[in-house]
């Protein structure tokens, strides 16, 4: 709902023919009030009610637009026609389904206050400020009044006004808080536009349908409470989620996939499980592993330890912490301080100087609260002779500089490719020894905020499968591909095999990016030329590059059809440059190391959080905390119970023994809930044969064996790594927040 | 150097006779004014001439002070008289030789003002204020001047005086620095004694040996600045260190050794052998593990990890940080505050707050300057309406409290046992779970003294090989032995079987302890039973236990001789019950668990540092960086050898290829100074036959063999975990910091 600049229709309003190119190359010739519409009109009728909006360049405009308004030169106008079948088109979708709502909200309530209603990756919200409390009680009724209105099928028509008309317009429709928002987020906009659909008019930047009627499915989600412009010490306000489709059986798969995601939620899971727990005296985003859950993450480590080592990586280990200084030269700080913890000192008066200098730089303190801030240091006992107000910026700069050096200013850890640069640099380098790659399960703090958090999925500790790889320009092909190899592996190894890479590269503008034009060329040509080969499905992005280097991500689909960002691989030409590091060449000359960073995983809690949904908490046997329980019948039987399970234990599988009094139907019961792989049910007669009578959790009963025979058959299937849980579902994908792995480095 | 009270000598200076009782229970009745070396001239001639001091109830007195100034009841006065065999009268004889060597400098040189001058657990120094600077160079001159004073056989001579007279005295001989002690230090005590030997008289606790010949072997070592009374803001210092002997003999021995440990020295050999580097950047006391020191803690820790899970440990991870909350819970903050970071906060301003509430704490805040700080605070942004200098202490530090607690501040963690609390207390236990062991490589953080901080010995990041038992009163003995065994086994698997533990209990005084009678009667007693039952050499320590428990540490000798306090054992009342822990008991009743602390290595950090020293480096294979590096003859081999490293590679084995130019002597002597187990020689002739001819770095050539008889040998080696470098050498022990694992938790 915010505005967009004034369009250029100036510049070709013209009565003359505009040309327009169609997505296969066709050429049209046409008047410059054509509209997206009338073109597919032209095509078919068929073809023009399927129409929700058009695309030029990118960018998604109104159905009823007229063209010439984008025709800025003499070339022609690319035009792509958007139906329900563009993933695009849905979000122009929702957004009108905001609209409608809101105007639903305003039929049935007085006094509402209209803020904003974007969309969201599951549907949409509208925020309001209204005195009536409303309640999901309240959500028939509002559905109903929306019914009404897509019924009419009214189209959303646009109008631009000038900003002062905007202003007088919003005023005298009582919409105070857009009045607020001309004022102070649209201060330097000229004209701004509105969308129009029957009585309701909104302040909005668009696109919308053609009209309401394309609206098939809606449905009302929460109510939750929230702040104008997300300030908590700002007006409240009301936000009313909900969803909408094309269809009304993507509805029903949406509303069935939400309910699977919920009993799929690891923090239930992981709580029922007793696989983690986070707790408020601890603090917030920061997991205690549980020993169940503490048993997966072993396993994972272990796992990809080993695979490291046999793959010629070098273990490392560094501090959590390490000096500002340290984060100065990687250029990590000041510039993400607002996701990073406050820097800590070896005394307690640091902090003082830290929030002046911050504050400083924001030219926040005035001579004023300078004297008052060198009188309140004087009662902590520093003593600040060489400060005043009067001096220059950067001489204050440096005077506090040296203070806070003097007070060992460090920083809880935010990433750890600076400790593995200066690991590099610890010791002469020549060609011979490279590729050197570094790897290290490092964890890393970032201070997200409070209502990002969520489970093991976002929070602020974390601990990234960390590697760097430290190459020449010419190793960086096979290192990429190397990386590429490696991530496929792992997420064969968990069962997840469907997913594509994003691949990011450069925008045209190369003053945005560190590293030659030659270095880009070559390492974007590698990667994908790589990836060409690998038999990935993959897209490129142009222009999502980090300003370091390109990158590749992996999206995983899970087995509910959701997407996730896991795995990234990303070229660095940027922090060898910072830390200096160097190499000795084979013509005995120094040079520059290109960086690879890369994390299969992303973070042991995000791929756990997710492994545990996507297998609902039961994990395949080499990743299980419980492989296999073993059941006495009663009493009699506890000795052979516990001497099989000492048998299954030297064999190296997960073991426990219910000792429970209790009838071998509720053991069985309980195993099967507590998700137990496998179970051994030994009672006189096994114990007489040196048996077990083996219990599988999916296919119930598997016959009476000798142990030896069963420990084959289980320490096959964890070697294996058979991964038997994970069914593919036919719901539609659904976005899921990218999370902590795709934060730059 | 510090003086004691005043002795109680006016309550038996009658002239009747005391009783003096002998080791051997043997009773004499002598007149008030003897002394032990009348004492020991009525036993022998001989005995007095070895007499150097005594011992009463554990109390190190002069030999010739009256026996009668320690009767202080009508029973026996218990006598010990120490000679040089006595490991206390080394302390005696090298505080005496700190004197000697102080009044030689005064002789030397004009305008010295004596500070202290204690004994070390190497020797002993003296703090001088002098205008000239004292270098090596002068150590001839100053000796020389020593051995003059020591050839004299001067006695030394205790004499009391009133703090008055004192004060003149020492006021008269120049000496100001005493004066300001006896005025600060001293200001409690009525009386103080002083020291003459011949024309130096020293302001000193005492006690000293009867006369300067005693000192049979003297030596000057270094010398370094200090601070008067430690403090980096007052007077600077010369630090004069020197050692002494009974006997020449052992002056010897201990140069040896102090050259073999300068040889064995880990900050050298981690350096030169790149197994780990501290970098000023990064920060003091924060160590990076360069992949060969990280490959030999990677096997530490794959060791213990195995060896922990087969004995029924349950793996956990937690973060490195915690609400202060937490610490406040546990304890540990704020008492431990001045060797922790300073907390760290979600936002800058809260390090001020805590600044502010420390010294408020204090009492070094005044209204004025509460004044200003509330002034800078509003500057800050930080608006304080609920604070007011005119309130009651309580009052404000629960307002100080709570914005803290609003600036979400937490600390670096200190340790790990808060956390491990929480993880128990996440899930509702049962006594059948229990014990419950809990364990985790957990890094914690402290903040050492930048000039206390020594390699990986002493360090601000240390990572622990922590665990905690949660169990009932009931499994404390047999847990306690298990912890036993476990370190036992841990020290044999590096081939350290040379130690003895050290128990240790309570004092009699029971206000000092949490915890009833009844179960400390019992710990102690399941301890001891434990310990005697265990076959290890152990000593009883009434009255070091901690607050919350017994706990018995391992005291380790190295193969120099060198004692390393390693692994510890502690039981805690104190931590379930602060966190209100609880199961359920078979009785269904809730019960609180006792909580043992343990750690065999101690730390990663510490432990490495001191195989490190104690191998000079050599690891035995199951721990070494590099087991066996393969030698191609040339070029012509080059193919065959890395055929052959992956051979050993898939074998598990930690291989590498020396790739270089150059000639195999050269190879051979690089593999030898790089300490690698063994070294693969290859040819023509080798790659013909499948073989290899293996070379012991220690043992020299051992044939030509099969690929696979090289590697079933190195792999017995590694599984075996044979030890074969470290030897006892026959160096007397010297003391070694005790360091960090004996932190209390």
């Amino acid at each position: 709902m915010t505005t967009q600049p004034a369009p250029n229709s100036m510049s070709t309003a013209s009565a003359s023919n505009i040309q327009i190119q169609l997505p296969d190359g066709k050429l049209l010739t046409q008047p410059t009030e054509t509209t997206a519409m009338d073109v597919a009109l032209g095509i078919s009728e068929g073809l023009a009610r399927s129409v929700i909006a058009a695309e030029i360049d990118g960018r998604i405009i109104d159905a009823d637009r007229p063209l010439g308004d984008f025709a800025d030169d003499d070339s022609p106008v690319p035009l792509k026609l958007l139906t329900s079948r563009d993933a695009s088109a849905l979000d122009v979708l929702r957004h009108s389904a905001a609209h409608v709502m809101a105007r639903a909200v305003m039929r049935l309530y007085k006094g509402v206050s209209l803020a904003f209603g974007p969309t969201t990756s599951g549907g949409f919200y509208y925020d309001f400020d209204l005195p009536e409390k409303i309640s999901e009680d309240d959500f028939p009724k509002i559905e109903a009044e929306i019914k009404k209105i897509i019924k009419e099928k009214e189209p959303f028509e646009r109008f631009i006004l000038p900003r002062d008309e905007a202003r007088s317009l919003c005023e005298s429709l009582g919409q105070d808080l857009k009045v607020e928002h001309i004022d102070t987020g649209l201060a330097d906009q000229s004209t701004v536009s509105f969308y129009r659909q029957g009585e309701f008019v909104d302040l909005c930047r668009g696109p919308h349908i053609p009209n309401a009627g394309k609206i098939k499915a809606i449905k009302l989600m929460s109510v939750a409470g929230a702040y104008w412009k997300g300030d908590a010490s700002g007006r409240q306000l009301q936000r009313l989620y909900g969803t909408a489709f094309f269809d009304k059986k993507e509805l029903k798969h949406y509303l069935e996939q939400l309910e699977e995601a919920k009993r799929r939620d690891h923090r239930v899971l992981g709580k029922q499980h007793g696989l983690f727990a986070i707790n408020p005296e601890v603090g917030q985003g920061l997991c205690l592993w549980l020993p169940k859950g503490a048993r997966v993450r072993v396993a994972l480590e272990d796992f990809l330890r080993k695979e490291l080592l046999s793959r010629g990586y070098d273990p490392v280990y560094s501090p959590h912490i390490g000096r500002v200084d340290l984060y100065e030269t990687s250029g990590h700080f000041p510039y993400y301080r607002d996701s990073q913890f406050a820097p800590l000192f070896g005394s307690e008066v640091g902090g003082m100087l830290d929030a002046w200098s911050e504050r400083l730089e924001r030219g926040e303190i005035d001579a004023d609260g300078e004297d008052k801030l060198i009188a309140a240091a004087e009662v902590f006992g520093v003593k600040l002779p060489d400060y005043k107000p009067s001096m220059s910026a950067d001489k204050k700069r440096e005077v506090l500089h040296r203070w806070q050096v003097e007070h060992e200013r460090y920083l809880l850890k935010p990433m750890n490719c600076p400790h593995h640069c200066h690991i590099f640099a610890a010791q002469p380098r020549s060609y011979r020894q490279l590729p050197l790659r570094l790897f290290e399960f490092g964890t890393v703090y970032r201070h997200e905020q409070t209502g990002e958090l969520n489970g093991l999925l976002r929070v602020r500790g974390l601990t990234q499968d960390d590697a760097h790889i430290f190459c020449t320009p010419d190793q960086v092909e096979a290192e990429f591909r190397a990386t590429i190899d490696l991530t496929k592996f792992v997420l064969k190894s968990v069962g997840l095999d469907n997913y594509r890479i994003q691949l990011s590269l450069r925008d045209p503008d190369s003053s945005k990016y560190v590293g030659s034009e030659e270095n880009w060329d070559r390492a974007e040509a590698a990667l994908r030329g790589v990836l060409e080969q690998s038999e990935v499905n993959f897209n490129e992005q142009p222009g999502e590059a980090a300003f370091y280097g390109p990158k590749a991500d992996f999206m995983v689909s899970d087995c509910i059809g959701r997407s996730w960002q896991l795995g990234t691989v990303q070229l660095d030409y940027n922090l060898p440059e910072r830390f200096k590091l160097e190499y000795n060449g084979s013509d005995n000359a120094a040079h520059r190391p290109v960086m690879i960073h890369r994390a299969p995983f992303g973070s042991l809690e995000r791929f756990t959080g997710m492994l545990i949904e996507h297998f609902a908490g039961a994990f395949p046997m080499w990743l299980s905390p419980e492989q296999i329980r073993v059941l006495p019948l009663s009493d009699k039987s506890a000795e052979y119970a516990v001497a099989v399970a000492k048998q299954f234990d030297d064999a190296g599988l997960r073991v426990t023994v219910d000792n429970n009094d209790g009838k071998i139907q509720a053991k069985i019961r309980n195993a099967q809930l507590d998700l137990v792989n496998y179970m051994a049910v030994v009672g006189p007669k096994e114990a007489e044969a040196g048996k077990v009578a083996l219990r599988d959790r999916i296919d119930g009963e598997l016959g009476t064996m000798p142990v030896a025979e069963a420990i084959a058959r289980l320490t096959q299937e964890v070697k294996d790594r058979v991964v038997r849980q994970a069914v593919q579902s036919g719901v539609p994908a659904v976005a899921v927040d990218s999370g902590q792995t795709g934060h730059e480095y």
